[in-house]
């Protein structure tokens, strides 16, 4: 059996979710999302979404963690603050040892729909279908779950080993 | 008195600069860099720059710090590795309650040279005459106090209040 934590940051909003990977079955655990105070200073904001995912790792101690690849092409102003938060939140596993995979968009898409071109609402529906019981509060926290059961899937493969040093 | 931790975050280095600032009078206190191996993941280095930064804080107990705010204008990518190494670093003094204000590179110069427009070998030269004693080992702690003395002359002030809560 191994828990995975997936991860989808965000300055704003940082969607988590836990599943088991049990043999051949995945069984959802929990997931949720963690906020910034809007108010608050970026350092502020920065460390109360690290305190939060510190929280999310203390609570249900993964065995691996993973994290979508940001998509870089937008503007560079968003770029660099979507870079700050993801520093912020993967270095909560990465503190306490657990390994952090990472993979591009395509490859999560792929692995939970099929397809590495698929709508957003299509990946929801399959999340439900393959984690029965997953509530999927936010569209952050089934992004989160959806690169978890991407990891479930690569982790053992070439491409998975491969994943922890760069994306897939 | 009050103490000050410049910071110049860069994923493969880290520049810190730590000065006290006097009254009128501004005292070089240490200075140096933190370094992440290249062979390590994203998510290890991530956490060995900020156990790095951690460290300093913990040595050198600043009241305050500050932070240049990072050029954008280059390629995603890059953007996105700085973003990440910022967040990681940044979250150091946060986590410690230490308030880290944040200034744009021209601001930095100008407090630094009186000019925004400096050359870099003037910024090194300046920061020799401001702070007699400082080493200037690399050119990343030189950059990391430039931002110190950039803070020390603005934190009194409006924009210091200011660069609390956004770039000046």
């Amino acid at each position: 059996m191994t828990r995975i934590l997936g991860l989808d940051p965000g300055l704003r909003i940082t969607g988590w979710g836990v599943i088991e990977s049990r043999g051949n079955r995945l069984v959802h655990v929990a997931d949720g999302v963690v906020c910034s105070s809007e108010t608050g200073s970026l350092a502020e904001r920065l460390a109360e979404l690290h305190r939060g995912v510190l929280d999310v790792v203390a609570r249900f101690a993964p065995d691996e963690a993973a994290v979508e690849e940001t998509f870089v092409n937008r503007n560079p102003a968003s770029t660099l603050k979507l870079g700050q938060a993801r520093g912020a939140v993967m270095l909560a596993p990465a503190l306490h040892r657990v390994p952090v995979a990472e993979y591009t968009p395509k490859t999560v898409k792929k692995s939970v729909v099929g397809t590495g071109a698929a709508a957003k609402d299509q990946v929801g529906m399959m999340i439900r279908t393959l984690l029965p019981g997953a509530e999927l509060k936010t569209p952050d926290a089934a992004d989160a779950l959806a690169v978890a059961i991407c990891h479930a899937h690569y982790r053992t493969g070439p491409a998975g080993l491969a994943g922890y040093r760069g994306a897939v």
